[in-house]
């Protein structure tokens, strides 16, 4: 595998987060900073891909989680089929950094955006999106069909009170039409999301919307709608991906189809989020093994003890999720070593550049002190960042790889 | 004025918000995109310059709101007297592109980070920073002792229950003596921020807050503890800046001391958390002439019409403010033109990529349409662009200015 420059995310002047003095997390570097754990992000991405092998699906990881090129170029090194994002520009991004296959899970909207998308499937770009109305598909069948190209597309099958994607078997029908005399356009699948769905019935309603996908391509297949030889199926965030997996896993799919799985937060997993997610997944299969582990971390230094126990760090909301959850102190570091873990110690409030952690009256902690912490929600981590950090196991920094939210 | 250039922020390779086709918003850019009304911007600028001359305050704008170079250079050619700023990397980007005097109201801690400053103090840097506590002090004076520089500090006053800051005059006292033990440290003044009040008598609370900040500076010069000739007294934000604006003018403090606001978010303001604080302001100074107003928008497009009265926007929780208000839907463009005000149109929900929007059922509303969004809180929008574009009131772009967070 190969390791992103130590300097490819360079600029003119510093960054927070930046190699200053040398290249140690504790000793080198502008504070805060978002660090990778090299080793986790590779069990995470075996593990993944494994999964999908053994569910005979394709995996095509949600790009739009790191936007980490670097991360991109080892899950396609793993096996994984393709790169799913969610708008034009990632898809830019993604294909400048040698992603050859884009599954952007999302209608294409805007000139503009199909003016980027119809120069790099010029380039070379195996191109698929999705479309849920015959008005989108008349803009797209007439920009590819003036640009001479064909686009690839899906059909977003929705789910009722959700976000994008058909309700029912009438509007579905009446798309399937408008694509058919959309010369420009090519059907080649179906495309959903469960993450969606919620209620009490979740894991059933889950379950049945997984296998409605399956009936739809097998549907449009039959009835002869679909342009392609191995029609893609493909949905699937990262709580529920084992259960579309199943829904998946039959042997005419198998065959005769590309069933794609989408998962994005898996590459770094999360604290508590998908924690807990993967622990659902692990009780649903007890046979499983191995689980994800959490991979991405804010390493912050305390710089106020203003008041017994109150803490003020410096990282704030410009630097780690707060959403759904409050960040987790996980560990405090002094003078270039881990002291001990301290996840007793509560974030209880988050301004845009300070943290404030509840510890006891008369806990150990210092100003300068180095506090590693975890959140839910990598998504939320990566967009604020230009560049993480790569660390190995001593917390040597081993590449600076660069973002392009 | 200077204007940044159009291809200032160009990259490899096309980011989110880029110029496309050609430089109108509506019909040549990759939305969504962050987008500064420049007249608005410059009404802005001059308005609170002329509020902080009229108290017989310097300004030095809170730049952390922005990040955006090019603003930073308009607010110090607008009379500003430096630009304020929260962490040292934020102080590298600016110091990079031009400014000269830097107000970095936080605790400067780690290595990486004091070597950051004196690299930039040793290149003409005019810098201030706080402290409230002896370790920060003692740590500073060994670190700026051993490359042979002064490192001009602000004692920070804080309040119960806040967040950083001395509480009470003999935690000050303890921090004065440390400071004059600090041969390379050279008390400059008093720094506070008077945002971390609330409750029911929050007004008064923020008057005797201001006040204490006034006798605390006077107190330390009669004392004979500050190291300078017209010491700093600094304090607000973006929502009682009149207050504070108030306790500092006062003959004595014009005369003898330095008297610096910090608002930051005044120059963009926005659609509703500043708006309400603007209009308490005026409540305040019925005398007040003309007011701030919304300078920063986000553009984006109808993806999806699932289903009767709902709409889906491509613009998520990574394009503009969520916190603490969702994004406010403003008007509707349709084929390169404003059809109308749609400020009854409500947001909902929003997710990473997806903004919901609920309309009238038999809404004339269209896939492709344009909406221009407002939000609350400039910070938490501008920290989610590489770049913003400013427009004329023909919504042709007119520069392309970068941000560095």
């Amino acid at each position: 595998m190969h390791t992103p420059s130590l300097s490819s995310a360079a600029g003119q002047f510093p960054q927070k987060g930046s190699l200053i003095l040398d290249d140690h997390l504790l000793t080198g570097v502008s504070l805060p900073a978002m660090v990778l754990h090299q080793t986790v992000i590779e069990h995470n991405i075996a593990w993944m891909q494994r999964f999908a092998d053994r569910h005979h699906a394709r995996l095509a990881p949600h790009g739009k989680t790191t936007m980490m090129p670097a991360l991109f170029s080892r899950q396609i090194e793993a096996g994984a089929w393709g790169i799913t994002l969610a708008t034009a520009t990632q898809c830019a991004a993604a294909f400048a950094h040698g992603i050859k296959r884009l599954l952007m899970a999302n209608q294409l909207i805007g000139q503009a955006n199909m003016a980027l998308i119809a120069r790099m499937i010029e380039n070379g770009l195996d191109f698929y999106c999705t479309v849920d109305h015959a008005d989108n598909v008349r803009v797209l069948n007439e920009f590819f069909a003036a640009s001479g190209q064909q686009l690839q597309v899906l059909i977003e099958l929705g789910v009722p009170g959700g976000r994008c994607g058909v309700r029912d078997s009438s509007e579905l029908a009446t798309l399937v039409e408008a694509i058919r005399q959309a010369p420009a356009l090519r059907l080649a699948g179906i495309e959903g999301y469960e993450g969606m769905i919620g209620g009490d019935h979740a894991l059933e309603d889950v379950r049945a919307y997984g296998q409605r996908l399956v009936e739809t391509v097998r549907h449009l297949h039959d009835s002869g709608a679909l342009a392609v030889e191995r029609p893609i199926v493909t949905a699937s965030g990262s709580k529920w991906f084992d259960l579309i997996a199943e829904a998946f896993d039959q042997a005419e799919l198998r065959e005769h189809y590309t069933p794609v799985l989408r998962p994005g937060c898996y590459v770094t997993h999360d604290h508590r989020l998908y924690r807990e997610a993967m622990e659902a997944v692990s009780e649903r299969h007890p046979a499983l093994e191995g689980a994800l582990e959490p991979a991405l971390e804010v390493f912050a230094q305390v710089q106020s003890l203003p008041e017994p126990g109150l803490a003020i760090v410096a990282m704030g909301k410009r630097d780690i999720s707060c959403d759904p959850d409050l960040p987790m102190a996980l560990r405090l570091y002094r003078d270039g070593r881990c002291v001990r873990e301290v996840t007793d110690w509560q974030v209880f409030h988050i301004m845009d550049q300070h943290t404030f952690l509840r510890v006891p009256d008369h806990a150990d902690i210092r100003i300068e002190d180095v506090i590693a912490f975890g959140a839910s929600h990598p998504c939320l981590t990566f967009d604020k960042w230009r560049q993480g950090l790569w660390v190995d196991e001593k917390l040597s920094v081993t590449a600076v790889a660069p973002t392009f939210f």
